[in-house]
């Protein structure tokens, strides 16, 4: 795999990573990154991230023919504005890593209609809580999925080489079309956030809840709650481009969690009693879709 | 602290584990394990969790007296029925280690009335998606928070030595009478476990979601997914127990976190558009709640 020149075009926590793992296989490569601030143009020299940093504000004109490869690890909507500006021929492969892709792989399609082209849209399935270059490890790919978005007219030979790519970083791949991944990903990974976020904030509202947690010196919650909370709030920013692509998706699968949260309310009679069978059902249910969703059965 | 002999009525996890601390610290303690099934038994004996084991339907009548502390560590349901049997005088402690404080400190306070006496309501708070004698292990108790709850007319001096017993099985303790604490755990608890139940149904549900699940020889889920599932449909006798005692904060609960689902849905606007600022205020309050209650700021 050829890859003397690379080119991260937003460089937080997924671009600094990915720098740090094409730095661990592949050491002869040069690596240019795009940023924002000064702040991160520091930090990545400091951490040795990459080779050369280029302030955003300062590039006239990219020349994206100097590359082999080109990731943009920005959030969707500024992807989506470099997209009709790519050019047309030449062999550079163009990757990014937006959580949401219907919006991505529609510009990619409208933008080179039947020309043959090396845009493939990718999503690695990983990130923290923590975000910015600072964040930045080594191994925050390994073993994790991505999944591989071809938008039409890709080459099946750029296709390969992307699913190459990851796959020497240490990740595992998956196909997906754009639909299927966003509806997908609005199941298992958008309404969780959601969901997290408002969990904490639903028992901060509540008085007495919050009356014994400022009371306690330590936290008095146990695993359940820890887990449930790891990743409310984190990085509104990456949050908000999602909304803002993925929302249709997103607004289904909260009309079906209240849907679900309603009928399980209704469970319980105002006297008291309760359907314990189909309360029972609902846990068997929760264990088998559990087991079947992370495989472990 | 005298403790030669402990009576621990009803041993699954909790109780099995609580076996293997006092081993632990009390190492010269006898103690003896109420069950109900052959397996448990013989599973309490290969694991020498007890000295002892009873069957519960081998018993005609139990001589508390024989005992220094007896822990009930079965469903509340059946811990309201040994109540009102407790002798009104002695030194034997009591305590169960229930998940939810009401119900029981309800009934102790109404059966001795202003007898004083040694019954002392406490809740380690920890456990596992594990149940039964088979998952015991001697470190469960390790750094993790137990509620003491004192019925009316419990001795203060039954209060601290039960305080004193959970601090040297390495524990931290903290006082809540019953019903904040049966708030606050509807709160910090139970409403994450039924949200990770439904939540695995909600995506189980979905049939783009469970294809592309079908169709991967490994979970497509990132950290998020696996975090906010690891509790679901977990223990469903437990839970119904739960919900038979604190169904009222329960549902209040589960009525704050349905508005707070609809509230976030309506920022959304038909026409694509939504409320960016409002979100990224829900966000802010996220993560400000979520340090003040795991105590990370």
């Amino acid at each position: 795999m050829n890859l003397s020149r690379v080119l991260i075009y937003g460089m937080g926590l997924m671009g600094g990573s990915l720098a740090l793992s094409v730095r661990g296989k592949f050491p002869k490569t040069n690596i240019t990154a795009v940023v924002r601030s000064e702040k991160s143009k520091n930090t990545i020299l400091n951490k040795n991230l990459a080779n050369h940093v280029v302030l955003q504000s300062e590039i006239k004109s990219l020349d994206w023919s100097n590359y082999d490869l080109v990731v943009f690890s920005t959030p969707v909507e500024s992807i989506l504005k470099i997209i009709p500006t790519l050019p047309k021929s030449g062999n550079t492969i163009f990757i990014d890593l937006g959580s949401t892709k219907e919006t991505i792989v529609s510009a990619v399609e409208s933008y080179y209609g039947n020309t043959i082209h090396n845009y493939i849209s990718t999503h690695p399935m990983c990130g923290s809580e923590q975000a910015g270059p600072d964040a930045a490890v080594p191994d925050l790919y390994l073993d994790k999925l991505c999944i591989l978005t071809s938008p039409k007219s890709a080459s099946n030979v750029s296709l390969e080489w992307v699913r190459s790519f990851w796959e020497q970083i240490g990740s595992w791949t998956l196909e997906m079309d754009s639909k299927s991944h966003d509806e997908t990903l609005a199941y298992l990974s958008h309404l969780p956030h959601v969901i997290s976020t408002l969990l904490v904030n639903v028992a901060g509202s509540n008085p007495t809840t919050k009356k014994e947690i400022l009371e306690s010196s330590k936290p008095i919650t146990g695993g359940g709650f820890r887990d449930m909370s790891r990743i409310a709030g984190s990085n509104p920013d990456m949050w908000i481009s999602i909304f803002k692509e993925n929302q249709r998706f997103l607004r289904n699968s909260i009309d079906d969690l209240i849907q679900q949260l309603l009928e399980f309310r209704n469970l319980f009679g105002s006297d008291g009693s309760f359907d314990e069978s189909q309360i029972r059902k609902i846990w068997e249910l929760a264990l088998a879709n559990k087991e079947e969703i992370r495989k472990t059965k």
